[in-house]
């Protein structure tokens, strides 16, 4: 709990640096990027310091969520987007290691394709189901 | 609740469509994409059909985003990846019309950076302030 020292994402939920705020709860914050992929791109984030997804408490995903969806739905609503994109990093490009949830408009046609392009193949239904079985036994335990 | 037609990830939680399956639960079902970004790509989807996280029942909310972080852990550990990439479209870039969360396993420099970049910015700080009002302006009554 509380903030970490030379955590930027920290400093905002607690307003000792201004961001543009969109809305907040008691235990989550939502603000602008100040370098959106599109104008309108907001983060969301637990007002507690946690890294990645995998860090914060069970009993705080639901809230973290069911919040990222009213955020989608103001983002789409309030700017006119045709649709949304909802993302996270865990780790490998997280430019912040404060975890936090991307909510990006989307329009038709807006050019962002990148991260679905260009897709891959399986050789095989075999590799495939190699991967799957590697994904299957590593399930973290209840 | 139940299948729609002609929806393939209704077919896949049917059990109709054969897709390697890395886990699921009650309302859940999480398969391999069959075009992945990058081999071990996930997809997490609702049993029930909704197109959109916006259209998912609240008390939905919470057991989707445990099962995504436990599927995104799953990743990590079994295919040895840096982190993973948790994402959702809603409606553009949607291919198929039933919500489903991707979880893509990421490794450092694996050349998705497509999505983050490139960045724009505001013109002003009264330009992003006017984004953030809009936006605040728009989210959903409780």
């Amino acid at each position: 709990m509380g903030g970490v020292t030379g955590c930027v994402f920290c400093a905002i939920a607690a307003g000792d640096v201004p961001a543009p705020v969109v809305g907040s709860t008691d235990g989550l914050v939502a603000f602008l990027d100040n370098r959106p992929v599109f104008k309108g791109h907001v983060l969301v984030a637990p007002r507690s310091h946690v890294v990645t997804l995998m860090d914060l408490p069970a009993p705080s995903v639901g809230p973290l969520f069911v919040f990222v969806r009213a955020v989608a739905a103001a983002v789409e609503g309030g700017l006119g987007a045709g649709g949304t994109f909802v993302a996270v990093n865990n780790k490998v490009s997280q430019s912040v290691p404060h975890l936090h949830v991307h909510v990006v408009p989307r329009t038709k046609g807006d050019g962002l394709r990148g991260f679905f392009w260009p897709r891959t193949k399986y050789a095989s239904d075999e590799e495939a189901a190699t991967y799957a079985r590697r994904i299957a036994a590593a399930f973290p335990g209840d």
